[in-house]
């Protein structure tokens, strides 16, 4: 019963089968491969549009790569107060950008909107020198409290950035997640919506270290070769990024995987939500449940092994947060959950009275 | 017939077989899993002392994170003129320390010696404030020219450098060869010899992604999970990055792998070596071959559809550069050569009149 | 009437004479003139304890190099969110410090308390990779709304810093007028209560460019000169920069100048307040008078020639900032201002109507 | 007798009274004074060309600022192996760059020329991700060792780093001396040679802190300001860096200056070649004066209270080097040198046999 969060799974079968394909034989190393060639291909057609993309391991590495090529070291990015990017990543955008500022905007269910955005961006003056400059705003879809930005939503966010002529950043470590709820095209809450730079996950949703920083905003990739590089993110054996973004996409079995995690979380959002007692902090949209549960209850699924986070967030709602001898817990599935295990939680919450 | 360097090559079967294993159930993240725990209990029995050890994904992040722990942003870093963290990792260990200043130093077969570094450190007056401050020394072992320092070599500049009050780091890319190469203990090479902190191949050996930075001196650690994480290199599902390492280092497999490389390239450099018109530009020490062939031959390879690198090095021996129609190229073998196309680079180079 | 701001002002006759005075004859270069040593001593005097002086030419660089010295790339420095360092430096403490986070935290009258820390602070915890380390607390005394700690506000935040491992920086741009104001001995408001580093102002009230780096806990001082000359902040005729600093302090020059300076925003506020239609926003406490005017009084005063500043702060008190048809004014007062031009405005603003 | 440096001598008179006048009353903060306007228009007139015209403090910050402006942080900037910016200014070129490495290359006399600068770059593959990329050369007019660079070989130089793509900067600490050695126009030898960038110097030549960098290729200025005001070096009281630079360049006050300096170096210069036992180790062109000396002649000197610096570079002319009991010293003239000391010298170094 592992909910501690989706990175705590291993790997898809198909995914594991195309490293096992591609772990015979010689290739061209540091990218210059076959597979890693097919990827980019098989990301530019997810889109729909022409695309320049750059696998790279990790998520921290893919934000704070994308955003440095979006900020001069003078500028500032902002983002949601709880984002990922400036609370759970130790400075890597600083570093990759050579020392801009992460502004932290505050904001219901995890997300911006326009009008945040306007109150904080009153205080820049275009050109004042003693300022650091407005460059990006970056959004994260899903959102650090699972809840999503509709197409509309992204597009409002996208025309208020390149107005104040920003660029958009989209934090995509749960993308999957996000389109198999949304439904719809990968274009229609991108590059239709102003997105200009997406960090593409796929190492939570079943791959072993992969992700990829999608560029729509073609110039801003230019120089990005030598960005990754120096991060020492440019892999010599770079075919094994390439085998598993193509497995990844291929035959759409990066939806399945999102589609059956939702869907679990779903199944466990709805068994806690009919039970006295028991809250849900924010809509369950993707594959992540915040709970307010009963002290007791979080002890019974303890000591019963269940791993899970507590948590905090600054925009929990306040009639949510109240109430003594409650805690808010995360619990996150995967492509690898079980319904069993999800009713088992879901008793087990029942059970601790 | 694939020279162009070891990092063309795949997985071994049984780096393979560990990430099999390793791919199925739910592990805790950023590595605090048993797999990763294992490793670096591996690498501290390995060298038989005290060892803090930090997994990452390239050669470049383990050299430059590393250095960046030896040295302020206003420390010099000395290394070969040739060396692959000042030619080769565009300017990665600068990003990393924040600035530092690599500087080059001259000398045979790729080779440092406390000789020279002595004339390049006599430029440099003890806290004199204009000037960057010397901070560590970095020596390749293997060297950039396949070259290998032997534990007397090591000892010398280990001492130099801890009495010029500066650390001694190693990028080990190639260690595996090294040792396999030179026999006895990997401490005898390492910290009995003054080093302070090896970045510790794998990949171009047989493994997918990984790298190990090793510390001896256990107070240069204090900070590095920090840098790990800040620079994109704390993977979350870490588990894949132990898998490879216990593997790796079970039942000496790494050195067996090195072994079967260096042999091969031993086959090659005898084979060439004993033909009119080849010459060898420096001693076949580990799985690199670096020869002078006629510019006959080298077309002849190439249309035999062999791929290496035509190579350059600034310590390259006047006599055997010189000569005219000749091009220096390195062939690198790896633990998937096979011997038949060794024979069969050398019976075209042979041909080739 | 120039209220835009105290360094709109020029130079005291006495630190003119000064430099006028050095301004012959040949001494030794980058600090090591008798007048460099002459100023570091009278630094320590000023302070009563054992100190480390450097002086640079900015409170920007002062400010950016000594919080550099307390923290890692990977730290977190936490001020009030109008403060000047995150607000008004362009990013510079973010680029000396090579990446770290400035977190602003809300407080009224442009303070802090150890409170609202306390509630920043509760996010962080010891050790966490994922978190950039909680590293330094910087106040500003004067703030940048004009309004003073007392001792015991500054010591229960020194010692909530230290028990959370943290170092406490003070910006003193107004450290003359704050101590003037308040009296006292400059030990009592920095060391003693906890300070670990102070950047000490005196550009504004007098000098020609010249602020001291002063440093109470020595150990973070010690690589001061590498970061200073490497911040091309090292003159060459260090000399002029000591000049400035003897004349300023000797005979308590710079608190007779910060205590003019004072009066004169004292004359003004009293005599704002007294008009009908004009409230005082945060308490008149130094050189800096924060007035809310009728904006008819506004376009009087402008129309008359007087230079102000219109501002804004984020901890404007709601009561105050209400009314329509009303405009917050900054007006600043420095050593030469005249009470002829305060009483000026005072007339405008009460003819205003 | 001071000859340490000819930063070691006080203001021009000229200087000095132009720092009176602008000592009272008020002025705009921040370089938007009347004065600054001026030196800017002044500099554009030197040039005769449209520049943009930034003030600084020192030279290393000109210097580091301007390379920032021109390279990546992932470039590669080519200069003399003896070059100021890369020995002497602590890694500020590399921090204000983030990260990018300087090249020495050798040369005599100090100086590079396009056929050394070719040797050094054949190692460099346009666009190869692996290594840094080729973004600037800097030559110092005058160089390291007092020479100077003819227009036809600044021209040659400019020609060779535009032809591949990079930028020239010209370190100009000696810029007056330069000049009025060589007589000609400032155009001549910057602009009209291909030189992008200028760190044009007047400290060392009269005034109290206050260097300028010269943008001639207008779109490198473009971020100028916040690089600047993020580096500490926009002064709050920025009129007194006007008042400098203006007083300095009107009715050519700098070259008169520069003009008295070179007058006694040249004084001193055959003094000395006229003595048996010394040797000028390169020619005298400005107002520096490299002489090897009988050791007991340093000694006579230094009992005398002469003031210089022993010498030493890597491209001393091994016949003058050579010689035992003999030692290289630098003796700076200044604008404030006078004839007699320069003969006492001579005569001290004549007397001591």
């Amino acid at each position: 019963m592992d909910f501690a969060s989706d990175n705590a799974s291993g790997l898809s079968e198909v995914v594991l089968a195309a490293l096992i394909a591609a772990s015979r034989g010689s290739a061209p190393a540091y990218g210059a491969d076959a597979l890693t060639q097919r990827a980019e291909t098989l990301l530019g057609e997810l889109f729909g549009c022409e695309t320049r993309s750059f696998l790279v391991t990790t998520g921290t590495a893919a934000n704070a790569l994308a955003l440095a090529a979006l900020t001069p070291p003078w500028g500032a990015i902002f983002c949601h107060e709880d984002a990922h990017i400036t609370e759970d990543e130790c400075g890597a955008p600083e570093m990759f950008s050579a020392g801009a500022k992460l502004v932290g905007v505050a904001g219901e269910q995890g997300k911006l909107t326009p009008q945040t955005l306007e109150s904080e961006l009153q205080r820049y003056v275009p050109g004042l020198v003693k300022q650091t400059q407005p460059a990006a705003v970056s959004i994260s879809q899903a959102t650090e409290c699972g809840t999503l930005y509709r197409r509309a939503e992204i597009a409002a966010i996208g025309k208020f950035a390149h107005n104040r002529g920003m660029s958009l950043h989209m934090d995509g470590a749960r993308f999957a997640n996000a389109l198999a709820s949304l439904g719809g095209s990968a274009a229609d809450i991108t590059w239709r919506a102003g997105v200009d730079v997406l960090s593409f996950g796929a190492t939570k949703n079943g791959t072993l270290a992969c992700e990829a920083v999608v560029f729509f905003d073609l110039a801003k990739a230019e120089h990005f070769a030598f960005r990754r590089k120096r991060a020492g993110q440019t892999l010599s054996k770079g075919r094994f990024l390439g085998a598993q973004m193509v497995a990844y996409l291929e035959n759409a079995h990066w939806l399945a995987l999102a589609t059956h995690a939702n869907a679990m979380a779903e199944r466990l959002s709805k068994g806690l939500a009919g039970l006295s007692d028991v809250a849900i902090a924010w809509p369950t949209e993707i594959n992540e449940v915040f709970a307010i549960v009963p002290s007791a209850a979080d002890r019974a699924l303890k000591a019963a092994g269940a791993r899970y986070h507590d948590w905090s967030a600054r925009c929990l709602p306040a009639p949510v947060a109240a109430g003594e001898d409650k805690v808010l817990v995360r619990l996150v599935t995967s492509f690898a959950s079980e319904a069993g295990d999800i009713d088992r939680v879901i008793e087990i919450v029942r059970s601790a009275r």
